[in-house]
């Protein structure tokens, strides 16, 4: 398929990077200032050179870009809450065309899920969103399988970076603050990490597999949200001793109720994972529960399952 | 779709049973004497109690079962090596009249893959098989989604019932003989406990991933085999005080090797699942490492994973 990618951070530039292995054609790309078009394939390297050289991935602009002769489009561009702008006009302007749409920014699906599904049902497009999920892990793909009815509740482990935090904090018995700073320090954190560690991102992510299990209506208002900043080191010690962690949780649980928190867990507990993994454990009404782990974040991670989403709406 | 469905046992009943809620229609099924076919669909209920009053499930044969019309075939009869007939047979009679086929029969995929995939080059039917390695656990679709070359080497814990004796010898200090013999109690293990405790069904799975992954060429005879039946309940005591296990691990390296054979791991590693859960871990060239863990048998279960297929099937 031809692709046009919007967004050239870690994840859209690894979808141009990765898009030949899996046989498909980077034709556009934009970034938040500039665009590039070119109808026999983009050059990776000689434009990501550009854009490291002068900051512009090329002389076009973004209406350029969305006015390309692709098939698929990928939005990548950075989560927004509330009308989801610019990614929610980008994922529209593609179903207008009949053309389909691949989200890895979870805007449009957290926060304007009807209002998307409504475009997809008036488009000869179609739309996947598996990367907006805990990157790599084939948490929707998954889901879809099983078929959403047959889920009747899903919880996980969803941001990585609060995961890491509470891992570090449990093994070396050291405060938030503290953590946080090493974090930000390996890059695990960003300098502005409240989207990360009050629990928003994980509650973004909640939303939108509420959406697929109950066929929509959930947006960030629908989630309870509880993060991890007023966490002392002293309850983690507390719960060590009693061999307990604390993992923050996601859960949309059977009544259709989404929120994230804080969870007392043993130690041992599959939803236990470590580091900046992510997990997602669904429950089945005829298979028990299924346990889906790996890398939840990352560039080549999620742009494995935005070229996994394009391979199936080409088949 | 319509179904055909080759098999009452567990597997076969939950397909014919749970069919009709995914929006399917079983007009067809057989066991290993006799046949039922409706061509407005069977009344489950009417067979299976046949079946348990007169030990037939109606007064046609297997062929005229194969001959009915039908959209997709279920092989669901049980498992046989070398020629892996008749599940084979039954395979090549759909494929041959350009129908569908889903296995959850092993013995086709893991014994004689080159020659289904020859079968199935020559047919406008299409072949599945997520039911025959780990139950319920998506591995099959999950490998897709990566893309079988982007998975360098896959690993796992594929056989409940090796693994629940394994657990039970750690937990209780316990000998092989001694837990076998309760698993049998349990059902956990059959009477003649062989294909499972000599890791013949993990070997099988092993094959299958590894046809997978490589595009064919191996079969039973290609995976080194070693069970757990000489194994003392005095090395798990060891491995405990030195926070180890040891669990029944089927793997498929990077250089292709297969293999299964009891492994020393780490009590808390991920792969040391517990009682008769299954994981599967793959490695991946850009996503690094997915852990996908839950019920690897059960009659359920495996249907789920069956109907998962009919339903990709029928996209």
């Amino acid at each position: 398929m031809k692709l046009a990618v919007l967004g050239a951070g870690a994840v859209g530039r690894s979808v141009v990077e990765l898009a030949g292995e899996y046989g498909h054609e980077v034709v556009a790309l934009a970034d938040s200032s500039s665009g590039v078009v070119e109808a026999g394939g983009l050059d990776a390297d000689a434009v990501f050179e550009r854009k490291d050289a002068d900051g512009v991935v090329g002389e076009k602009d973004v209406a350029a870009v969305l006015d390309a002769d692709y098939d698929c489009l990928v939005e990548a561009t950075p989560t927004t809450l509330d009308d989801a702008q610019p990614g929610f006009g980008h994922a529209e302007a593609a179903l207008a065309r009949d053309r389909d749409v691949v989200l890895a920014n979870k805007g449009p699906v957290a926060e304007r899920y009807d209002d998307l599904q409504a475009l997809v049902d008036e488009s000869a497009g179609d739309l996947r969103f598996e990367a907006t999920v805990a990157g790599a892990i084939p948490a929707i793909a998954t889901i879809d399988g099983v078929g959403a009815g047959r889920v009747t509740a899903a919880r996980g482990v969803l941001n990585g970076t609060a995961n890491f935090i509470l891992t570090r904090m449990a093994a070396e018995g050291l405060d938030y603050e503290h953590v946080l700073a090493e974090a930000q320090d390996l890059g695990v954190a960003e300098a502005d990490p409240a989207f990360d560690v009050e629990g928003i991102d994980a509650a973004l992510k909640c939303a939108i597999v509420a959406n697929v299990l109950h066929g929509g209506g959930y947006t960030l208002d629908d989630v309870d949200v509880r993060g991890i900043t007023d966490i002392p080191g002293s309850a983690l010690e507390l719960a060590a001793e009693d061999g307990r962690t604390v993992r923050l949780v996601g859960e949309v649980d059977e009544a259709g109720n989404a929120r994230v928190a804080p969870r007392l867990l043993p130690e041992n507990d599959t939803l236990a994972v470590t580091g900046t993994q992510n997990i997602v454990q669904l429950e089945t009404t005829n298979a028990g529960r299924l346990n889906l782990s790996g890398r939840g974040a990352g560039g080549p991670e999620t742009a494995t399952a935005v070229l996994a989403d394009v391979d199936r709406l080409a088949d």
